[in-house]
């Protein structure tokens, strides 16, 4: 049999509260955990009709969510929508678009779609400059982006992508954060031109993370390629009637944009307060760049508190945000704590 | 960009109500749905915790889901068990664990292994005998056979892995109905010894064909090798927390099994009534195959009650279970029509 490389390593990530036991085992609990991008204010659940789980999807109803989804995303037309049970099960299916050549991930970046290429067989490697893409035949660039919320233009992303076409190179636009904006940056309305597949996540904006659902925007052939790869029940039920609903309910998505900005704000002002500066980041999740990131790291997790750290960059956390009041009073208390320990190190005198 | 080849067709099934109404548009609804082998009485519902839709799937739960599958399939352990959001979207993938080659299916079946076959590259043929099986890279064999209910012996499946096997080959065993048995012809057990994968879907048995479940059951690196291309979180929350029960459910998976057992019995004496007589299948479905099948689709479809039909096999027929009492009646008011409509044929003189 030819086998696929075995050897590619599964990678770390937050929101696993299975992990947080064994970290610090005699946190207080239940954990508060920020350790994930996802928006911690649901869409409001409803009920589902007993047929949503029993049934097959229906082939109208996933129309239904595509044309929604094109609407929300600002894609040309529901032909240019793939819809899958999740956007990390498109990332190896995108990355496969492609002939195994050279991937460039700008970097860092969620770990996810070096691997994906390393799945599809190219050789991947991450850097640190935009224009360096170019010479990709797989580019990938996370906007804006996690964890740093850097974000790079659409005009210069256009100007990229073309350069790839005319060599028939692919871009990736991973736009998992772009429901909280800049839109404007969005490379949704052009993937009609060829050579750009954008990918948008139903669960983090929508705090909807367990019900998988996911979209890689994209030409019409290309998005009919990725279907095929996925068959005709790829979205289930479930996420079916929750993505048409929540990407239909633009009163409740401007709501939440403004209430994520105000929280996001909160946030900043309670490290500010013990002496740590917010570097970046969404709204959906904060950007820390500290000395002593693993001792915060640690600090807070032992109170119950997780965030999200870095194997490879000691220096960052991420922090998303709060959602219950209570939350943010043990964040505070977290916090205070800490700066009082680390107060108490610091007027030590040296022995 | 080297593309998938686009022209493999999308292939025609049941179970879709939209084609129902397109099909019979003055149809008396709600349809009476026998068109899939979708066990009609669905695992009891229960409520949902909210996390289960908020929050990221855990790898715990995954894990539990895994080792509960192992148990109530036969597979030697949960580390031969890797869980997909429905068979589905595994299939492309499992074609794709052999260089392309030579997949030979066989038939005549569901038409999905052949289309999946392609799309990994394969030249996909369907053969109607075993022993030409030993010829593929890839060898596809549908136990219990949809529709036709036709079982392969353990033995000779044995025979034909360790053949395929010798020269790298795979054999692929879906075995999607065999909840309803006979599960001693299964080949969960075996899979340790490498080059074979056997298929196991949740929604069929279970009635949840919504959630989007299922499982390969495979030797470890295999198993691996196909969680890699899926990634952490394939499978949603739903779908975790209702695997995890219901295969758990030994009482209710005895008590189900007699009662489709009755049920399959009682349908195979209302079509025998009307002077049809079943061919096979499974207690999940029936195999009809008569002259007068189109007629009898189409009499029945104009009354609400839909049956299976295959545009390639027009004399064959495929009938689900009806479930609630008033399914019963309609099917059977709408045989009486038929019946005494085809009387009213063959009594009329001839002109």
């Amino acid at each position: 049999m030819k086998l696929l490389d075995g050897a590619i390593a599964a990678v770390d990530h937050g929101g696993s509260l299975g992990r947080a036991s064994a970290l610090f085992p005699h946190a207080p609990r239940p954990f508060v955990d920020l350790s994930t991008g996802i928006n911690p204010h649901s869409y409001p659940l409803f009920e589902l009709p007993a047929t949503t789980l029993s049934r097959l999807p229906e082939a109208a109803r996933l129309g239904e969510l595509r044309a929604v989804a094109a609407t929300a995303y600002g894609a040309p037309s529901p032909a240019q929508v793939a819809a899958a049970p999740g956007t990390q099960i498109l990332l190896p299916r995108v990355a496969s678009l492609v002939r195994p050549g050279m991937a460039l991930v700008l970097g860092p970046t969620y770990a996810e779609h070096s691997r994906a290429a390393a799945i599809a067989g190219h050789v991947a490697t991450e850097v640190d400059d935009v224009e360096a893409l170019a010479e990709a035949d797989l580019a990938v660039v996370v906007n804006p982006n996690n964890p740093d919320g850097r974000v790079v233009e659409r005009e210069r992303l256009l100007r990229l992508a073309a350069q790839l076409r005319a060599k028939g190179g692919l871009l990736v636009v991973d736009e998992a954060f772009m429901d909280v904006g800049p839109d404007a940056e969005s490379l949704a309305g052009d993937v009609g031109q060829g050579g750009i597949v954008v990918l948008r996540s139903f669960g983090k904006f929508f705090g909807l993370a367990g019900l998988r659902l996911g979209f890689a925007l994209a030409d019409t052939l290309t998005v009919q390629r990725l279907e095929t790869q996925f068959g005709p029940w790829a979205v289930a039920g479930p996420a079916l009637e929750y993505g048409i609903r929540a990407l239909g309910d633009i009163t409740w998505q401007a709501a939440m944009r403004q209430r994520l900005a105000q929280d996001a704000a909160r946030l900043d002002g309670l490290f500010a307060r013990f002496g740590t500066a917010v570097a970046g980041g969404t709204t959906l999740f904060r950007h820390l760049s500290l000395p002593g990131a693993a001792d915060l790291f640690s600090a807070l997790g032992q109170r119950g508190v997780l965030l999200r750290h870095f194997a490879d960059r000691p220096h960052v956390l991420r922090a998303g945000l709060p959602g219950e009041e209570a939350d943010w009073q043990r964040l505070e208390a977290a916090l205070a704590d800490w700066a009082s320990l680390r107060n108490d190190q610091a007027e030590e005198p040296n022995p």
